[in-house]
């Protein structure tokens, strides 16, 4: 991913924060964390992020999805002993999508991406509107994106070891290189 | 504390939430806690919560605090082996003075309440306004105060038990009987 294109997504998230009546500092909007996953297409599959705190008890984020916008499917496995990251996701703004292992939904809301849909495997969908949550149990691969205005959903969670999830789509970098431009 | 009194301040609290653009269910309004610490001073000396996850790993809570409103000083001790709670204090909306222990800061902006004045010991002060956010370590005595305006203060912590807290009033009690009116 450009530097350029970094920027754009980062102003683009501030603004929906903004929307939503979420303030962060200056400090915070110049390190919205923009994941594009390595595959290219940050607005199909990609995410927008920002970490209030990680410590080595509980981590608390704000993430940010654009509208249909994808984070493809993970899994969060033990790291040193401890269970995978648990994590609760609660819809502040728009609508989100989740899925996760158990009987499949018939007819899904979400739009799988085509480019990678050999990777989406799990597809109990969880529909989640604002002031509504669900908590993902350690060890479950699941997926979500965004609804047609996007959204945004404040994860609480053990402590977040970003760089450990195994996804399920072989090509993905969690932490790929930005380039400048 | 009387019903009636837990009722208005639930209704007064889910209007702050509405006017900062915190979305909650009506499940969640129906819960929202009212703490007034058996003092029956809830406007000086209390706090009002939701708690949206409670795990064995992490927790998260939004909580408000009414115009000059105090959640009075108070230690998280250690419980079965596990350090003390840590706490992040995330201000969302208002203003908060939040205290704790170190060199005591000059010329407060808090106003002590008079009747518990005592049990007050710690002035190391820290003003969070929007966005802003302060992480209390484990063992370490605190108190807050809402501003003028009054506050909502995400907090983002490792597990909550609420019932092993440590005031420094010997009058409080954490968790007093409500009384049918």
């Amino acid at each position: 991913m450009l530097r350029s294109e970094v920027k754009r997504a980062q102003a683009r998230t501030a603004e929906l924060f903004a929307k939503a009546g979420i303030v962060l500092t200056a400090e915070e909007s110049d390190r919205i964390e923009v994941a594009c996953f390595g595959l290219g297409q940050l607005e199909t599959q990609g995410l927008e992020l920002i970490t209030y705190v990680n410590t080595d008890r509980y981590c608390a984020k704000d993430l940010v999805l654009f509208p249909r916008q994808t984070c493809p499917e993970h899994i969060h496995p033990p790291v040193n002993g401890e269970p995978g990251k648990m994590e609760t996701f609660r819809c502040r703004w728009g609508s989100v999508m989740l899925y996760v292992e158990g009987e499949a939904s018939p007819n899904i809301q979400a739009i799988v991406p085509a480019r990678s849909a050999a990777s989406y495997t799990v597809f109990h969908e969880i529909v989640l509107l604002p002031g509504e949550q669900y908590t993902i149990p350690p060890g479950t691969k699941h997926w979500f994106q965004g609804g047609p205005d996007g959204a945004i959903v404040s994860e609480f969670s053990s402590t977040s070891r970003d760089e450990f999830d195994i996804f399920t789509d072989p090509d993905i970098v969690r932490m790929p290189v930005i380039l400048e431009d």
